[in-house]
């Protein structure tokens, strides 16, 4: 049994559209025109364009901290106009409107799918027309979202289908091995570089403190043990809490925002000073 | 009969403020001190500073998307201080509160207005007082629209004036002609430079398919003719679909977000590099 | 008596996030989760990072045009996670939000304040759960504005405290001096420079118009008599009233957003080319 929508509703608003254009004022109309007791919050309209593993990255980071209920679109949307087809996925405590390219990927590792499903011609009266080839957020996500909100079941808007059949990103993970004196090492992968150059790891913050935790239990005293980071060109030690622990032009690793290790340059730009892009993969040695 | 006023009201912001000061925050306070239940929504905050025929066409873009009986206040307002009239101009689905400045120009196109009025001395119950010199967005602009969503009747606020005589901007119009080779060729013009250097010109995409049909009727191929762009210095071929389509450094043709031909250079600034300005001429062979 | 909150609640936010991140979002679908009618607005997010006075004067110049009984949440907190304490203070028309840091100092100046409350563990309760080291807007501030919204009384935060111990920023004060040749001189100082580097200085104009005045009572003729900035490395006449009165690259002096005298460079940046720093000296003589 979901959790009810929120009365009034609740919508969140992810894009890379930016704030310049009106983009996103418009879609906000098009949803007031339908749900016009809505509550309307932007999550962030400044993700690096057309970057799925980002939206997806910064979406985890923050649904959690809405009441069961809110309704979630986002629209990053590299295939817009295209054959990628748009979904609605119900969890135990949030609707999500989107394109069917892996964006969802990973909240929905927090929140478990429910229901999911695939917009059909079904879902053309609720579409704004004429449907434009380019502009789905205004004529297809806003929409659909208002629609939600305003009572229009999950069932008038497509097929169901299996939420495992949801395109998935793939994505790397972190794991452990020795440098050549048999010290732990971790080595993890860049999972996105954002606007700033700042390269965001596949290394949560639990999963670290799980390692150092599995380390104290096989005897090494992980709290006075130095760290080495080795990311690209450069090499370090220790994690810094603030980019002002380091001097301009020197890199750093930190705790992010989105509960990931983090690799930055202050005043600078890492994935290319270092250089690293996604995938790449950095060690840290204990 | 115009259309009534939304109720909870709906009032759509447009300046050129930016978001890094409090000006925008400050104008919603005041709004929301008059009119405690409107909804607000950002259109944009970001017009290149005092640039009228750009928020023009920004604001041409976007208030179709709205429900009929939203208000929308525009402060873009190099006049600000000095004798420029405000006004407010009823249309059939919306009123406009803006300095009358040539603004509405464009959105005007859309949508035929009914009545128009400019504010006299009648209007200063409902200003802020005291009444800024140079902040007439918190201090006219904002009540105004709020006391219009909370019922003053336009003939409280001033005179009315026939909207044909509202400062109108002078407009460039693209026209047809032919090449030395008696080829059509389609002369544009550059309509404004936005912040980024783009250069938004004066063809409408339905123009352009107007144009597209009309060479069909006389018999040419329009489906696959080569086209050439001229702009500035730069001369290539064909339209492009995103800034991807082609290298870093080079200039490219495309349909903008507000229905309009756009040249930019991708990581650069086409508004140096070619360089063009408001007025310019380019060309499209066919 | 303090003035009652409004109803729906009014809540602004200002903080040094910026919106790329979706930490603004999240402090939002916080504030929705327990105050759900309440109003926000944005007053601003793009603080220098950690700059308390400069968040203290862009609050001072716009919390007076929000009604009796808005609450406003300050998140520039660069002791988070620290021994810094977290206060609520009431003046006879607000509700202040915010780490004890001197951040209220210069809108407490405008609002006297009527009680103050330091955050115990009293306030446990009503603090989003687990409490991260990291993130007090969301953990903190958000939902205690939020409880306070929905009537949780002063009382049940923490203990009452005399306003007069609240931390409070040291300011420095423009004051009259005379130059080698007699002419009245003001000395002023730079109060806080904001992210593009302009200064913003100590002279109001409320105060500026004070000392015009008190020259004029002594037989100065303030309206004709030339005007000299002398500001770091540059000297020059006259106050300028936009950017576009001075050439590219030239420094200007002129009336801020926020009612002080600010120094800038056209296209550049003041703080660097004078170069000048929080507290420092320039001088303006007749």
């Amino acid at each position: 049994m979901p959790h009810p929508l929120l009365q009034p509703p609740l919508i969140t608003l992810t894009t890379d559209f930016g704030l310049t254009d009106t983009y996103v004022g418009v879609m906000k109309g098009v949803i007031y025109a339908i749900a016009p007791d809505a509550r309307l919050v932007d999550l962030t309209h400044d993700v690096t364009p057309q970057n799925i593993l980002e939206a997806s990255a910064r979406l985890e980071a923050a649904v959690d901290y809405f009441s069961p209920g809110t309704i979630h679109v986002i629209v990053v949307d590299p295939g817009v106009g295209s054959e990628r087809a748009a979904c609605v996925v119900q969890t135990e405590i949030a609707l999500f409107v989107a394109p069917d390219n892996g964006v969802l990927t990973l909240p929905l590792r927090h929140q478990a799918p429910e229901r999911a499903v695939r917009l059909t011609e079904r879902a053309q009266p609720y579409f704004r027309q004429p449907l434009s080839a380019t502009f789905h957020g205004r004529d297809v996500f806003a929409p659909i979202a208002a629609h939600l909100a305003a009572g229009v079941p999950l069932d008038a808007l497509g097929d169901e289908v299996p939420p495992d059949n949801l395109v998935r990103l793939p994505l790397p993970v972190p794991y452990t091995t020795h440098n050549a004196k048999g010290r732990p090492r971790l080595l993890l992968h860049v999972l996105y570089v954002d606007r700033f150059g700042n390269l965001i790891t596949d290394l949560e913050r639990s999963e670290w403190e799980r390692w150092q935790t599995g380390l104290q239990t096989q005897g090494a005293d992980t709290k006075t043990a130095s760290i080495t980071v080795q990311a690209g060109s450069r090499r370090w030690q220790s994690l810094a809490r603030t980019f002002a622990d380091v001097s301009p032009g020197e890199p750093l690793a930190y705790w992010g925002s989105g509960g990931r290790l983090e690799i930055a340059v202050r005043d600078g730009n890492a994935a290319r000073l270092l250089p690293l892009a996604p995938g790449d993969t950095l060690t840290i040695t204990l």
